[in-house]
């Protein structure tokens, strides 16, 4: 009530009469003092701890979107991302606005800040813009990025071991007798990248070299991944196994090259990436490298709530494992 | 700029001089309207529409939470929903906050209209308080609800056509020639109940009467599923088919099946519900009812702003269909 009163230039008592309706106050301050209180999140219903100006207590998390495919929230494992960090929000008791901005102007994030409706900023995956991303923790933006950390880096990521689970997945086919290994993925994702350096690793242990025709940049959008796979496989060299940058892409492996008449995990052996739910009920049950998932929205929160007390917030590797299923092993 | 002038009891001038951070207004002033300008989202980033106070463009989704269970936001289909909500508001250039309630107190959803944080509610699923969301609607909250249409109902929902899409799952069964159908899902949630009045009108039309002995009111939450299917199982009366109110309820059930050394489908056909991009790569792919997803998020914001607009907005139930795959063909 302190700072309407501040707000508005009158006296504490007058707000108090005002927003009890009483005449003693003249009706244009009385609305003015109503506005201001809905405005400023004045309720009664919401608890003493929200009634002062600076306790916003409202995350902007933003799920990036490419302008090209207008690609919806698709993926199953930044949805189920997104639950995390809500539910992490909410044992907190913040509250989450979730935006979409253009993936190509993730530097729009900043306009949740910037207008006061959040006090920080979640950004869901690196996307292409590491350079964008660094300008925003360069002006010292409230920002937590889930993500792989990367050379110069400024701003702060929480993310799976990509490298490590490259490795995993890569060393393990190889295990399998397998020695020619395509990779799908877009490695201009830092996410990815990461990972393609894990599957290069395990290749050279192995003393094999990478292949560069064994490499297909798809995206994660679904629709675009199976036109590309379909266009990809007639052409592509020969190959007995596949690491796929998400389980939704492995199973449209999978699925494509069976269509073509190869058998999985037979002719071709195929792990995907992020153990979603359903990767154990697939057809044949899907090898993948497991992402923390629960654990991965309570440490976003808690680095951003770190960040926000001022104390350092480095950037955060989580432990991956590969989970062996049928369709490698 | 003039609802911060008048707000704060200036002329827009002084106002316009105070952002501009000009020496020519004293600091008191110049910090009483920076102030201002940030609690009303005033941000030159933010372009003209969101200048003035009344346009508040931020819609609350509202996900309950068991509280039981402290369940997570882990069904894959109520996270689509999400997504699908999101991208409907992004397109329509709103803001998208993001909240859960304890689904034993749905009338809490109240407080993001009531706090001036939202101008209207979409509340993700009905759950077991039909009487709060119909005090909700009676005291003019604009509010939207995922569910089935009930009787007495006087808040507005937008879903599937549960009864159809229950009659279509058993009517496909009776057709295969199966008899003895299980049904699974916890009918005191209405979208249940109203799957389950499709399934026994199929049943009656076939001259059956339903068995309450092969209902199982199963939770949507994974682990109480498993743990549920599990302990029934064993001391349930010989069935040849199963209708399961979600594909993550249809795959447990043939997980559990197959481990009691039952074959899918050969001696139980089964039929989930909601057709998530995953069905179709399952061992064996699903048979399961479609939902509209991505038409349900444009449907469900489109009701709640015709409310906004102070137009009639009467409850919508959208199409489903059953798409047949080898789990029940």
């Amino acid at each position: 009530m302190a700072d309407i009163a501040r707000l508005a230039g009158v006296s504490v008592s007058t707000v108090s009469r005002a927003l009890s309706g009483s005449k003693l106050v003249n009706a244009e301050t009385r609305q003015r003092v109503a506005e201001l209180a809905r405005s400023l999140n004045y309720s009664i219903n919401l608890g003493a701890q929200n009634l002062r100006l600076q306790k916003n207590r409202t995350v902007a998390v933003v799920v990036p979107f490419e302008a090209a495919s207008r690609q919806h929230i698709s993926d199953p494992f930044f949805l189920a991302l997104v639950g995390s960090i809500a539910d992490a929000l909410t044992d907190q008791g913040y509250d989450m606005l979730l935006s979409r901005v253009d993936a190509e102007h993730l530097d729009l994030a900043a306009q949740f800040y910037d207008s006061g409706k959040a006090i920080g900023v979640i950004m869901v995956g690196q996307w292409r813009h590491h350079d964008q991303l660094n300008a925003l923790a360069a002006r010292q933006l409230p920002l937590v990025v889930w993500g792989g950390a990367m050379p110069q880096q400024l701003y702060c990521t929480v993310g799976g071991d990509n490298t490590d689970g490259g490795l995993q997945a890569t060393r393990h086919l190889l295990q399998l007798g397998r020695r020619r290994i395509a990779f799908l993925g877009d490695a201009a994702l830092p996410e990815v990248w990461l990972r393609r350096e894990g599957y290069q690793q395990a290749l050279r242990e192995a003393g094999l070299q990478a292949d560069p025709a064994l490499e297909l940049a798809l995206p994660f959008e679904p629709g675009g991944a199976r036109t590309a796979l379909e266009r990809w496989l007639p052409q592509a060299p020969a190959f007995d196994a596949v690491v796929a940058c998400s389980d939704l892409l492995a199973l449209q492996a999978i699925h494509t090259l069976r269509a073509a008449g190869r058998r999985v995990p037979e002719d071709v052996a195929v792990v995907g990436y992020d153990d979603m739910p359903l990767a154990a009920y697939c057809d044949p049950p899907l090898s993948t490298v497991h992402q923390p998932v629960a654990e991965a929205g309570a440490e976003l929160v808690a680095t951003l709530m770190a960040q926000l007390r001022g104390e350092r917030s480095p950037s955060r590797t989580l432990g991956v494992s590969l989970i062996v299923r049928r369709s490698a092993a």
